[in-house]
C-alpha cells in the first residue's frame, strides 16, 4: 500500500487507547493504522512523540461585535493560527445574532468574515439573540436543517439575555429539529441588581467584577436552565461552569437521567478571582464570566472532568487586546468594571495547560484528555466521526505532541492577535509541536507551515448526544 | 386566688409539652395553671377534652381582588366566623397592593374592610405587586415600624409577578428593617408557555390546570427564591410547598445554614391532581396553585412536617363560590382552565385534617400538631408569646378539642361564604366544639358566642425567625 | 392557695416556650405556675434570673469496672454532687455486665453502689456485654419490665464489642420489648488493626489514640448499626457522635424515615485532637472514645443539634484521675495510648458549655437548650412528663441560672472525684446558681445544700421515642 | 503488505469509536486497521455485521469445591467453549483457596485443572479464605508478583467469610503490591440471623433466600467495604451490585474521590426475586447471591452502567445443575433455601442479553457495550492493551456480531454443562456469531471451529485502575 504520508513511530491515543504504531493518510483522511505500513510520498517520523486527535475548540468567540468602539482582538485569520499553535484543527466560533437581525444575514456575515481566512477547520453555533416567530418558526429550523446543528442563549447580559419564556420557545426548536441548546448560565437581574449596588458603594475596580457574579448567581441560572430543559424535555450544554456548586446541579440532574452535560475551561482550573486583583487597571486582564473563583472551586472542576459531569474542555477564547482603547482599558471600562469587556484569550494555551495539570500530574488520562478536548466535541456538535478520534476514515487531523517539552507560557509565545496572555508565567510540560488539518501540516515542528484560507468550513450532522445512550 | 374563668379539667398541650391542670383566666390573659386553681366567675368543665393553643391560620385571603367580574366568597365577618368554627383565634390575611396603589392606601382599605367586622382577632401581611422607589424607599420601611413585618411576593401571576430585581430591592427592604418574606413560588414564564401550548392543543378542561404548572415548575421557582435570598442575606418563607422536589429545595438550603422556612397545606395532604378531573366543571372546586399532586408528593409533605423542613401548616384559604357566575364558572373560567379563579376555602377544616390525619395516625405527635398550627406562626410572625401557646402572661387564645368526635366533611356543616368544600365527604376524628379568643367564647359546643366585631386587630413585633437560633 | 415553696419572679424556658411568672411547689411537684401565686412556707427571689428545667444528663458513667488496677474516679456521691453543681438534678450511669455475669446481679450491684448515695436522682441504663440466651430470653424482658427499659451495646471494646450478630438479636428483644438501644459505635477490628500498625511503628503518644479511631471508622459503625436496626426495625440511639459524616448517615437514616436518633457531648464541640498532643502524658487529659476531631467536626455538631439530627446533648461523663497510677499514668498507659483509660470527666461543665456558647453566641435558642439538655432525655428514656419540664403536675426539679455570671472553667470549682477537667480555662458566661430536686435546694447560691441520700432510683417507662410520631 | 487473515468490510467498535474498515491479523496479534488492506491467507466476509473486541468475562467460577456431594456443572472445556459460544475470548476464574491450604497449592490444582482443557484464554483471581500470616506475608506478594494481581474477599459464607480485620490485613497486602481487591459484599452475621429467624418459622421455600438478605445487607456491606479500603487507602471492586442503594454508597465514595469500583451483571436486570417463586423446586433456578432485586433496582443497575458508577458488567457464572442431587436438588436443598447451592449459569448469555437490552433498547451506547464487557475488564485486571480492544499491537481476539439476528434464548442453544438457563424464553436481538482468539477462530457461524487446549494461560500485569487517573 502507499500513502500520501506516513506519521511513523508515534504513539497514539484515542478517547479509550493507547497503542503504537503508523499512520497512513491517504487524499487527507486516515487511510490505515498498522505496524511498518508501506511507503508514502513523506515519512514523518513521529519516534518519542505523541500522535494524538487535533484538538477541537467548541467554544470561541471570533471577530464578533463587542459594543461601541470596542475591537475582539481575533479576526478569524489571528484566531485560527493561534489555534494551530496550540494544537487544534477546528474550531467553533459563534455566528451572533443582534436584536433585529435576521439570522440569515447573520450567517451570512459570519461566512464573509470566516470564508478564505482561516488556517484549520471551522465550523458556527449560532446565538439567539432575537427570538422572533420568524426565527422561531423559520429560520431556525431551516439553519439546523443546513448543519447548524447547535445555538446557544445568553441568560444574561444587556441585548442579549432571553427571558425564561424565550428560551422556552428556543428550546421547543431545539426539541423539534433536533439541535443542542449552549447555555450561559447567569442570573441576569441579580448581576445587575449587584453592581448597582457595589457602585452606589463606590466599587468600582476590576476585582468587583467578580463580587458582582458570585457562585450563587451562576448555579441559580444553572438550576433554571436545567428546569426549562426538562419541562420542554431537551438535551442541554451548560458552557463554561465555573465552580462546584454549579457542577452539582448537573450533577443531580444527570442522576436524575435527564441529558444536561457540562464544559469547563482553563480559566477555572489555574486562575482565582485573586488573579482580578492586580494594581492599577491590570485586573481587566481576567475579566470574564463566569468570573475565576476560588481553589475549591478548581477542585470542584477538576472532579466535575475526573467523575464525568463534563465532557468537554473548551477555552471560551473571547480576546481584547489589554493595553488599547478599544480593548480592556476603554475610556468607559476604566469608571467601572460594569463596563469592561468581558473575556480571555485561551484558544492556544488550553490544551498545554490541561496536559500539563491534568496529564501530567495524574488527574486525569491521556485518554480522558483526549476525550475532553476532542473526541467529546465532535460527538457533542455532530462532527464524529469525521473529527475527533484516530481512526481508519477520519478526516487526519493530528497534533503530534511532545510529552517531555517544557515551557512557560508567556504572550511572546503566542500566535493570535491580542497583547497579553492571562496564563503568563504558567510553566508546562507537553506541547503541541505539529498540528495537520486533513493530513496537511498547519504547524510543523513550531512553525507556521499551513496556508491562510486552508481551512474549511464544515457542516454537521445533529448531536450524538441527543441520541439514546449519547453521551 | 380569684379568675375570670376557669378552664377545669382539660388535657393542654403546648409545642413541647402535655400535662393536665386548670387554666385560670383574668383580664383576657392566663393568669395561672395549676391543680385546682380556686375560684371564678366562671368554671368551664373541660373534663376529656383537649385544650390546645387557638389556632393561628397565617395563610388566608379575604375580600381580596380577583379580577373584574370576580367576588372572592369570604368577607372579614363570614371569614372569621368559620375559622372559628374551626378552632382558630386569629387569621393573617393579606393587603394587597395592585399596580398603581399606595402600601398605605392598600392597607387603610383593608382596615376599613376589617374594622368591626372580625370574630376573632387577625393581622395584616402585605403584598407587594408594585416595587416602585416610594414603596420601596418609605412606604415599606414605614409600615414595617408600624407592625406589618411580613410581605409576600408572587413569582407568577398576571399583575403580580415579580421580576428577579424587583424581589431582590424587596428582599433588600427586609433585610434591612428586619421583616419577613413569604414568597409564592411558582416560575410565571414556564406558566405560560405551557397554558399556551396547552391551549393550542385544545386542552382546557380543568384538569389541565395541573398540567400547566407541573413540579418543576415550583421546584424552579423555589430554588431561584433562595438563591436570591441567599444573595441578599435575608429569611425568607416559602408558602405552599406542594411536593418532594420543592421541598427538597428548602431542606438543601436548610442544611447550608441558610434561613429559609417551609409552608405546607392541607390540600398537599389529601387531594391530589385526580380531583381535578371531575365531570363537567366540577374540576374547578380543585382549582389553586400549586395545584394537589400525587400521592408520592402527600407523602413527601408529611415527611416535611416530620422531619422539620415544614415548619407551618396553614389553609391557603382563598374562597370561591363553585356555583357561580363570579366565582368558578365565570363565563371566561368555562372556556379555559386559565380563567379559572385559583384558591380553595379551608379555614375551617385545616385543624380537623391535621388532627385526624396527623396525630390521630401518628404521623405526628399533639405537641407538633401545635407548633406547626399555631406556636411556630406566633413565632414566625411577631405574635409570640402573646399569641401561640398556652403559658401565663399569655393571651386566653383557647381552642377545646373532642379527641374522639366523629365528623364527616360537608358543606351543611360549614359557616363561611364559600358553597362548597373541597374536602366533602372526608371522615375524620376529633372536632374543636369550643373556641375562645382572649377569654371569651367565640364558639362554645359548636354554637356560636361570640359577637361581630370582638376580633382585634394585631400590630406586630419581628419575627423570631430572623434572629440567632430562630426556628 | 398556698405552697411549699415559691420560686418568684424568675424566667421560665420549656422546650418550646419562654415566660415569666411564679412557680408554686407542693409536695416536690410544681402545683402551680401564676402571676403572684399567694403564699408559701418559703420565698425564692428568682428575679433577674432563669429558671429552666434541672438537667438531666443522660450518658455518665459512675463506678464502673475499667479494667485490672484501674479506678474510675467517681462514685455516686461524687458524681451526683458534681452533677446538682453543674446544674443537672437526674443522671442515667449505666449498670454495666461483664462476660459471665447475669444481667440481675449486676443490676443489684450497681444499687448496692448507690443506694442512698445520691444527690440527685438516678436511673439505670444496662450494657450488654454477654448476650447468652438466658439474657436475651429471660433476663432482659423481664428487666425491661420492671423499668431498665434503654440498653447499651459497644461496637467496639475488648470484652464489650457485640458481633453484629448479638446486635441483631439484642434489638430484637428491644423490639420486642419496646425498649430503646443505645449504641457506641465505632469499628472495632479497625481500630485493632490501627493501633497494632501505629504500634509496630512505635508511634505510642497519647495523640495516637485519636490516629488509631479516625473518622471512617466511627462513620463505618453508625452506618452498620443503622442496617442491623433497619432489618429488625427498632429505633436506635446513637451516642457521642464526634463528627459530620457520622451525622450525615443518621441524617440520611431519618430521612429514609427510620427511627434513628443521635446524640453529641461538649467535647466534641470544643476540643479537638490537638489536644491529645500536649507534652509528656498531658494528651491523656483528652483520651475518650470517639476523640475530639477538628473545627470542622465541631462545626458538623452544631449544626447536628441545630438542624435536629441530633436530640441529645450529653457529658459521656466517664472520669479518671490524672496524675494516678490507678487513673490515666498506669505504668502500661505510660508505655501506650492503647492502655489509657477511655474517657474525661464532665457532667459539672456540659450545661455551661452548652449555654455559653450555644444559646449566648446565638447558635441555639434558650427553647432548644432545654429540649436538648433535659426535655429531650426525659422523653427518649421514658422520664417524661415527671421529669424533663416545667408544667404542672411535673417534678420540681429545676436549675435557677444566671445569665450574666462569667466563670472560667478550672477544676479548683469542680466538685467531683476527678483531678482536672479537660475544659480547663475555657470562660463562660451563664452559670447554674441553685439546683432543687423534687422541690429541695441540693445547691443554693452556689453552695452545696442537699443531703447525700436524698436523690432517689427512678424506674422507667417505655420510650416516647418507640411511639408514633416520637421525637 | 500481506496478512495472515483480513476481516474484511465489518464495522468495528472500540470503547470509544466505530468505523468501518479491515482488520489485517497477522502471528496471531492485530498488523493492520485500514480500508482495503492488501491480501491475506484468509479473508473473512464481515460485511453487515460488527466486529468486536471478543468478551471478556471478568467474573465466572469454573471447577470451583461448593460443598460435600455438591458438583459445579461446568469444567474449564465446557465453561470456556460455552463462552466462545457467547462472544468471549477470555474468562477470569476463581482459584479458590480453602481454610488449611496453602495459595501456590490453590494455584497449582488450578492450573491442572486448566491446562490443555480451554477453548480461550483464562487468567486466575484468588480467592483467600485462610488469611494466614505466611499467606498475607509470603504466599501473596509472590503471586502478585507471578502476575494473580487481583484477588477476592468474601464478607459472607461460611468457610469463606473474612472478619474485618482479615479484611483489613488482605487490603494491606493489596496496597503494598499494587493488587486489586475483588468483594464480594454481604453481611454474613444478618444474613445468619434472618436465616435463622425464617427457618424458626417455617419458611424455608426456595424464594426465602431471597428473603433472607435483602439489599440493606448488602448495602451495610458496601459501605462497610468502602470504609476499609478507605482507611488502608486503596482501590477496590465491589462484584455483582444488585440494588440502588448498594449502587448509591459506591456513587458517594466515588464523589468522593476515593477508586471504588462496581460491577454488576445480567441477573440484575432481567430477572426479579419473583422468580425464585417457582413452583416446586423451579425457584432454585435462580438462587444466586446477592439475589435478583425489583424493577426498581434492576433500573438502578441500569443507571449505575450508564451514569459511569458500574465500570464492568460480568456474568457471575456459577453453574449447578437443576435436576441433579449434587445440583441444585441435594437432598439437603429440598429441606430449606439454606442448603440450596449459590448461583447461576450465565457466561454465554452475558453479552446477547445487554446488546438486546442495552445497545438494542437504546440504553447503552455501542461503545459503553465494548467498554463494559471487554475494554474495561482488561484495563481493570491488567490485561490491556493485550486485550479488551481492536488496535494495532492487540491480540486478534475478536467476536463478530450479527446486530439484526433474532434469537429467543433457550437451554437447547447452550454450550455449557448446565442443564437450564435461568434466561430460558427471553428474546433478544444481535448475536455473535463467530468469535477468534488470537487469530484463530474458535466458533465460526454458529459452529465449532476451535481446539480444546487452545487456549492458553495470561499472566497479568497490575491494575490500571490502581494508576493515577484510572478507569
Amino acid at each position: 500500500m502507499t500513502f500520501d504520508t506516513i506519521i511513523r513511530g508515534g504513539t497514539i491515543a484515542t478517547a479509550s487507547d493507547t497503542f503504537a504504531c503508523d499512520i497512513g493518510i491517504r487524499n487527507g483522511r486516515i487511510a490505515a493504522l498498522g505496524d511498518n505500513l508501506g511507503t508514502a510520498g513523506e515519512i514523518v517520523d513521529a519516534s518519542g512523540k505523541l500522535v494524538l486527535p487535533g484538538g477541537i475548540d467548541s467554544h470561541v468567540h471570533i471577530s464578533q461585535p463587542s459594543g461601541p468602539d470596542i475591537v475582539m482582538a481575533d479576526d478569524f485569520a489571528s484566531a485560527t493560527r493561534s489555534a494551530a499553535f496550540g494544537g487544534n484543527t477546528m474550531v467553533l466560533p459563534f455566528a451572533m445574532q443582534q436584536k433585529g437581525q435576521s439570522l440569515r444575514e447573520v450567517v451570512a456575515d459570519y461566512h464573509r468574515k470566516a470564508d478564505g481566512q482561516c488556517y484549520i477547520d471551522v465550523s458556527f453555533h449560532l446565538i439567539i439573540a432575537d427570538a422572533t416567530d420568524a426565527v422561531l418558526g423559520q429560520e431556525l429550523p431551516a439553519l439546523v436543517h443546513d448543519g447548524y446543528t447547535s445555538f446557544k442563549v445568553f441568560m444574561t447580559y444587556e441585548g442579549l439575555a432571553l427571558s425564561d419564556i424565550e428560551m422556552l420557545n428556543v428550546m421547543s426548536v431545539a426539541r423539534e429539529t433536533g439541535a443542542l441548546v449552549m447555555i450561559h448560565a447567569e442570573n441576569y437581574d441579580a448581576i445587575r441588581f449587584l453592581t448597582d449596588r457595589l457602585e452606589r458603594a463606590g466599587k468600582t475596580e476590576p476585582h468587583h467584577h467578580a463580587t458582582s457574579r458570585p457562585i450563587p448567581v451562576e448555579r441559580e441560572a444553572t438550576h433554571r436552565a436545567i428546569s426549562l430543559a426538562e419541562l420542554v424535555d431537551v438535551p442541554i450544554m451548560i458552557v463554561h461552569v465555573s465552580n462546584g456548586e454549579a457542577m452539582e446541579e448537573i450533577r443531580r440532574a444527570q442522576q436524575r437521567g435527564l441529558k444536561v452535560y457540562g464544559e469547563t475551561c482553563p480559566q477555572y482550573l489555574v486562575l482565582t478571582e485573586k488573579d482580578l486583583e492586580g494594581l492599577n487597571m491590570e485586573g481587566t486582564k481576567y475579566v470574564c464570566s463566569p468570573p475565576p473563583r476560588d481553589k475549591a472551586s478548581q477542585q470542584a472542576c477538576w472532579q466535575g472532568m475526573q467523575q464525568g459531569v463534563f465532557s468537554l474542555f473548551s477555552s471560551d477564547h473571547c480576546p481584547f487586546r489589554y493595553d488599547d482603547p478599544k480593548g480592556k482599558l476603554t475610556p468607559k471600562g476604566r469608571t467601572s468594571f460594569r463596563w469592561v469587556p468581558n473575556g480571555i484569550p485561551g484558544v492556544e494555551t488550553r490544551l498545554p495547560i490541561l496536559f500539563s495539570e491534568g496529564v501530567g500530574k495524574g488527574r486525569i488520562s491521556l485518554n480522558e484528555f483526549v476525550a475532553l478536548t476532542s473526541t467529546n466535541h465532535a460527538k457533542t456538535y455532530g462532527l464524529y466521526p469525521k473529527k475527533g478520534t484516530i481512526a481508519v476514515g477520519a478526516d487526519a487531523d493530528l497534533a503530534i505532541w511532545d510529552p517531555n517539552r517544557e515551557v512557560t507560557i508567556s504572550q511572546s509565545r503566542m500566535h493570535g492577535g491580542s497583547d497579553y496572555t492571562p496564563y503568563e508565567g504558567i510553566a508546562v510540560q507537553g506541547w503541541p509541536v505539529s498540528t495537520m488539518v486533513r493530513g496537511k501540516f498547519v504547524v510543523r515542528d513550531g512553525e507556521l507551515a499551513g496556508t491562510l484560507g486552508a481551512g474549511e468550513y464544515v457542516p454537521r450532522a445533529k448531536s450524538d448526544y441527543a441520541k439514546p445512550g449519547g453521551a
